[in-house]
């Protein structure tokens, strides 16, 4: 079946981004055949300029416009409590809570031996470097990195790098339980167990 | 929660796709960030010559390069045999099947008063006319709309109105039955039902 080079092309570009098949990227692509030309100029200009007008915090590895990014120029935050992260996904979400008043340390990645990832392929160095830099001001550290088999031992392992460089620091994990709308029913049993280990007194 | 224009632009460019939502779109985008440039630009350049570099056929109104399209202009077709499908894609899929060897009609929808499509928002007076002024050698249409409620008024329409028009042309509609690999035990009663109304003999 010969199907023509332009839409061949898109078809391809698509089929490359995670999650999306073969099926799914012909839909995409005749779908935008029926987009207007100046949308298409858009979606292309936005893609193009990715790359370009973003930047890696040099202090806390997120992806932003400047370097110190917003979060860690921001004298409104509290610059003396740290939450680890392993991608920059999760300081949106984060953010989205409106309720953390620190900075973050973006690890960009996770200690997955299976990938064989180690913890010299992510930000943990710089994490620690960072904190004995600013030992004096840096009093809090809080873990969050996914509630994973590969997230858990990454908050294991930098806790504990952690209490080596400092014993004056207060490290934390992130709260784990049920979240928020779920049913106890259908919970699974290491959540129920982490939700009982983390209860709350009232 | 301040997001990089550069980056709110892409999330913004994947949302406005089919079947994308916004965790998906942030997804997408986020994985962009660790591709080379020069992917990023083929991606654009592709998206940006989408529609420039493709054409609607004035015979068929498929897709394709050139007008008319490489199957309306190919000799080897059999220019008798018209299949008419409700999209383009549809016709990518008939091709795979390799076994249909003649020219097709891309309605561009279906007869949907649902959504307020009826039979002049579609090409169904482009089917009629070509048939209309290619009377001596088109002898057969096959109506290959999908086997849906409006698919299938859309081929009744069809048939209705091409019976009229000549009494010489065969008209056949698609079969309906069972698909290869299905299990009998799990297929639906109205499946069954066209798949028995349809059988054929050994």
């Amino acid at each position: 079946m010969r199907i023509p080079k332009a839409i061949q092309n898109v078809i391809e570009s698509f089929e490359r981004l995670p999650g999306i098949g073969p099926k799914s990227a012909e839909r995409l692509t005749f779908y935008l055949l029926h987009v207007p030309q100046g949308e298409l100029d858009r979606f292309a200009l936005a893609v193009q300029n990715l790359r370009k007008d973003t930047i890696m915090c040099s202090s806390c590895f997120n992806i932003g416009e400047t370097d110190p990014c917003f979060i860690c120029r921001d004298p409104q935050r509290n610059q003396s409590m740290i939450c680890v992260v392993e991608q920059p996904l999760d300081v949106i979400a984060l953010e989205k809570s409106k309720k953390y008043p620190g900075v973050y340390h973006v690890l960009n990645g996770k200690i997955d031996p299976l990938n064989n990832i180690g913890p010299d392929e992510i930000r943990i160095g710089e994490l620690l470097q960072r904190i004995l830099n600013d030992e004096l001001r840096i009093t809090e550290v809080i873990l969050a990195t996914n509630p994973t088999m590969e997230g858990e031992a990454t908050a294991m392992y930098i806790a504990k790098k952690l209490k080596v460089q400092s014993d004056k620091l207060k490290v934390s994990r992130i709260g784990r339980g049920l979240p928020i709308g779920a049913d106890i029913e259908y919970a699974d049993p290491t959540t129920l167990e982490r939700a009982m280990e983390g209860r709350s007194e009232y």
